[in-house]
Formats: structure tokens, sequence, C-alpha cells
């Protein structure tokens, strides 16, 4: 058994470098969120853009989830016609251009709520689904603290207001926590500042006469956290497989990540350490202070990743250190998932140490 | 006209987040390369790496480029297949498992070299190649202070006789002086190191008794600098969109790049600035430290993108600063290109303000 999913000879078979995925690891942490928010009486909407993968996408929703989060409007048509009947647009929807009909097409195809933020996303809203019917639901986005989107908690109220006047109906609030993602303290990201936010944005919905039905946070650091009880839905998308800022922040070691990247040493190096054939072109070049370099090495704990070109994964390793020859298959954790599943059409899913099929990352670069 | 590549009303139809190419830039840079090239009787075989476009490089070759630079087997397939007829894979190429047939299939369907740098990879590709006609050309890689791949230019010699006894054919030796990119001296990465470097490669093989034919470095800010006599070919391959990186290396504004991203204000943002609707998932996470924040917001010339999400663009302003309002279309030019064309499709291609087509990114994701 190789130090990554496959064993040696199966390992040697693959077209490096490639995404491995292993099954019934991600299998175990699908049921294991899936558990977890059951026992607290939470619903699950696993955010999509981690996998972007209709087949993952359905394992989510056999083990309990109540429908899927995605970032963009491609992502959702994508998951809609794959026959998913309830999304969630977790961004501040700007309709504008080729999206109004997009979005219009697609509230009519399944059960759709979309974020929003402002009075101008509100209008072009509600300019798109005129009309339409089923409404819209709205969620309006507050800042719990992220500092990149959404509105003040307690200014959630007037903007519902503004939305219910254009005809569009509000179901609620939702905020990402992204903050915890920095290391500091996740048990602050997910209560006084997640839930809290909510809380003060459903009072401030309430006294404009709008009871909201869904407040709704999410991450995956945090997902476990948020003990308050204004908070009815977590949206984690990392957790399904993992990733090695992921490890870092919950004290875990990043082998039992249930993604990992195979790659090739293709040379010596010439700096003293090897090179592997994943670059920024698959592990991309998402960083964090608390963790040193560009994946975890698995089975070579002193090995750094200290640069990555394209296609080049430049490893520093200590004089002295044990290191693979020139040909040897190495198994890297990526420090974020999201970026590499985008960057990959398929990915291999192994089980037992066996390559048993290939998966197609369906929502692969939908960005808009 | 507004800031970027396109007329009001045709930027407000695009579905962003899009990259756009000017194709008069474009065919501009194409021809000032080409020309600079033939002046100095320098071959110019540019690196197809950056755009992964069948149709830019027709446009390269139709230009005088000698032939075209990949990364993998992968894209050398993709422009195999559509009728390009002499490719450099310039890369320590590793034929293990399933890329000793499709490298074999390869070479039978080109004209083609590839990099090799130690005596594993030379035997696998001897492997591979074994009794196949026409042989397979081989450029030894050395480092000329990148710190990457390659060996030590005096150290050529000893691995080209390697292949030769392996039964590979040795055509010469190539380097990347990647190291300009820094932002150091490029005049020394272009000549002591890369010049010098091929001309003691050049040197260490005639010692074996293989006289190289081809002496081959590049990378766009160096191509017009390597004056010496050691260099027959220059592949540069960032030139023919530009980026914003290569703009601060040139001392050039980086709104002249033939290649932006339209992206839409989704949101005011929590932070005091404004957020697009380009994250990493379209901009990519390459920084430099000598340019402050992930891309250059054209029109707004105090705006730093200061954090990257997956689909969010967190933009901070200075206070009192213009700025644009939620819904508007703003571009930007991202701080690398290469990764954010493998990050998108298609592409639309404008001229005189008008969206005129869409090209495809025919070879993005050929990671192996």
């Amino acid at each position: 058994m190789s130090q990554g999913f496959l064993d040696d000879a199966e390992a040697g078979a693959l077209d490096t470098p490639t995404v491995v995925v292993d099954l019934d690891r991600m299998d175990a942490r699908i049921a294991s969120m899936a558990r977890l928010m059951r026992g607290r009486g939470i619903a699950l909407r696993p955010h999509a853009k981690t996998h972007k993968s209709v087949q993952v996408a359905r394992r989510q929703i056999d083990a309990g989830a109540v429908g899927l989060t995605v970032a963009t409007i491609g992502e959702a048509e994508v998951f809609a016609d794959a026959g998913f009947s309830d999304l969630f647009i977790a961004y501040p929807v700007l309709a504008s251009g080729p999206k109004a009909a997009r979005l219009r097409h697609l509230a009519g195809s399944c059960s759709l709520s979309v974020g929003a933020d402002s009075a101008a996303g509100l209008e072009a809203l509600a300019a798109a689904m005129r009309g339409a019917s089923p409404p819209l639901r709205i969620l309006i986005e507050v800042d719990s603290g992220g500092g990149r989107t959404g509105v003040r908690p307690d200014q959630a109220g007037s903007l519902a207001r503004r939305a219910t006047d254009l005809g569009l109906e509000v179901a609620g609030a939702f905020t990402h926590e992204g903050h915890g993602y920095k290391g500091t303290d996740l048990r602050a990201a997910a209560g006084a500042d997640a839930a809290d936010g909510l809380a003060v944005a459903a009072a401030s919905l309430r006294a404009e006469g709008i009871e909201p039905t869904v407040l709704s946070a999410g991450s995956t650091p945090t997902a476990a956290l948020s003990a308050h009880g204004a908070v009815t839905e977590e949206r984690p998308g990392t957790y399904v497989f993992g990733d090695r800022l992921q490890a870092a922040l919950a004290g875990e070691p990043p082998e039992d990540a249930a993604l990992m990247v195979a790659t090739t040493v293709v040379s010596a190096g010439a700096g003293g350490g090897f090179v592997i054939d994943a670059g920024a072109k698959i592990l991309a070049q998402d960083v964090a202070p608390f963790i040193a370099g560009h994946g975890a090495v698995v089975g070579y704990p002193d090995a750094v990743i200290q640069r990555l070109n394209d296609h080049h994964g430049v490893v520093d390793l200590p004089a002295g250190a044990a290191r693979p020859a020139v040909g040897t298959v190495v198994w890297v954790v990526p420090n974020h998932v999201c970026p590499v599943i985008n960057l990959v059409d398929t990915f291999v899913v192994a089980q037992g140490g066996r390559a048993v099929d290939t998966w197609t990352v369906d929502a692969r670069g939908r960005n808009g």
C-alpha cells in the first residue's frame, strides 16, 4: 500500500497529476456531519462549490441534507438540471445582463433562494422576476465579522422591507463567518459573531413584521459550534473532503483528508529537494500563515512545497531526510480543496486501495 | 466606451465574470515579438500554456513562430491533433504509467522534442520510445539560476552521453530563467545566467562529441535581452496577452494588456470599498511582492483587491475615492495571466469595442 489511496500497482497506473477521492472516507465525512446536524436539530445544506459534482451531492442528500448551497447561478443551473429541487445561492446575486433571464428560468425549475445585500441588487432581482411564479425567496446577507459582503445585522429589517415593497418574498437571513478560517477564535466566530448576528437580524426582520423561517450560518470549522437557537441551518462545504487548512484548524493530521492529489517526482531538482508534476494549475496558490508551503506531502513530514509554478511543485527537504526517487508517485493534501476541484474536469474514485470509478466535476468553471 | 475592451452596451450584455481578449492588441503583441526575434536572428517558439488556444497559436505561427512550446504531454496532444507539426515539451517529461504509450503515439504524429534532467527520466523516455521511428529529440534542461529543475550547465554533456547511450537523439539544451520574474536584474537573468549557462552547456555537449543545434532560453521579460550568440531560440509565453506582473517588470501600465477579466460590482461591501464577482476561481491567487493585491482595477488607480475568496474579490478604496455603484461592470487586469486562462473554457474576443467572437481554451486543464 502506497502512502495514498491506492496500492502501488494502481498508483503506478495513474496519469499524474490527478485528483483522487477515497470513497469510504468521503462517505464517513458526509455521514458524520449529517449526524452532527441532526443531533442538534439544525438543517444541513452543504455548499456544493467544494465538489461541484452531482454524484457527491446525491450522497449528501441521501444522508439527510435538506438541499444544496451553491455560489453562482451557473452552479445552480447544473444541479437543477440534475434534478436537485431545493437550492440556495449564498451570494448577493446581481441579476443584470443575461443573468436576469437565466435566474427567471432557474427559479421556474426548482425551489430557489438567493442572497441579497443591497437595494440595487434587490431591484435587479425584482425586475428579473416580475410576474414570475413561484416567487423567488430572498435571504438578506448580514456581515458577522468577515468584512466581506452583507449589511449590518440591525439593518436586515430595512433591506427586507425594501424587498417586500418590490414584491419579493423574504425568507430570512444568512451569514458566512469566514473569519473563522483565520485560525483565531472559532468559537467566537460561530457564537458571538454568526449566531448573535443572526439573532440581531431576526429581531430586525420581526420589527418590520417579517417572521424569518431561515437563519442560515455556515462554514466547516464553525458548523459544530453554533450552539445558539438563532441558527436554523448550516452550510459547511469543505467538510466533504477536508483539506490541510481545515485539518490545521481542527488539530487533525492532514493525511485524514478524503481527497489528495497524486503526483510524480519528475526531477531531483536544482535546489537539493525534489520537484513534482503538480503545480499551481492543480494545487492552486492558496496559503495560510499558520501552515508552511503549498500542501502536505504524505509520508514526508519534513518536506515543504516551497514554491508552485504552473506545472512544477518545488519541494524543500532538510539535509539527510529520506527523499523519493525520480519517477515515484507521491501524494499531496492540498491547502484548500475548493480551487483544486475547480481545476480538474474529473477525479478518480478510490476504494480499498483500488481505483473504482471516475467522476465528473459537473459544475467546474461555472463562475457566473 | 467603458474602461475595458467593450463599449458600455456590449459590456452590460456580458455574463460576468468573463475573460475578454482584445484581438488588435493581441495581434500587435504577436507581431512585435516576432519582429524582435526576426531582427535578432533567433527562432521564436512561443509557450502555448499562456493561451492554450488553437486559434491564438495559429496567429503566432502565421506571424513567423517556428513551432510551439508546451508544458505537458496533454497540451502537446491538443496542438498535435489540431495540426501543429513542431512541438517542444519544455519540461522534464517522466514517461511512466500511461504516459509511455501517449508519448510514443504523440511522437509519431508530429516533430517532437522533450526536456530531460535526470538519468531516470531518460531511461523512461528510452523505454517508451524503443524501436519507434522517427526518434524523439531530447533537450537537456540546465538550471541557469532559477533553482527549480535542470542540471548544472557543465553537467549537460554527461547526461547527454547517457541519452545517446540509451539510443536517444540529443538536439541541444534548454533553460528557463524564471528568476527574472522576481523583479531583480532581468539583464543578469537573460545574459550572465541563461545565455552563459547555455554556452557552458553547449561546450559540455561538444566535449562529449554532441553538436547542439538548439540552445533554447525563454521567458517574456528576458526575451529581448539575451544578446548572447549561444541562444538559438526563445520561448516567451506571457507576451501574447501581458499581465500586471509583466507590466510591472517592464515599467508599463497594466491597462495595456490584451486580456482583462470583466467583473460586476455585486456589493457595496462590509469594509468600505466594494466587492466584485471575480474571485480566486477566475483571477487565481498569484501575488508578487512588488505589486499590491490581486489585480489592477482599470479606472480605479487607488483600488486594491486586498482579498480573493472563491467567488468574491474584496476591493479596498481610500476614503473619498470615486467608487462604482453596485451593478457596474469593472475590468481587472490579472496579476498572472497563465492560471487565469486555465480557469475558463472559453473567452470573449473583442475588437473595436464590440464582442466579435468566443474562442475555446482547447488545452484547459491538460495538466499531465
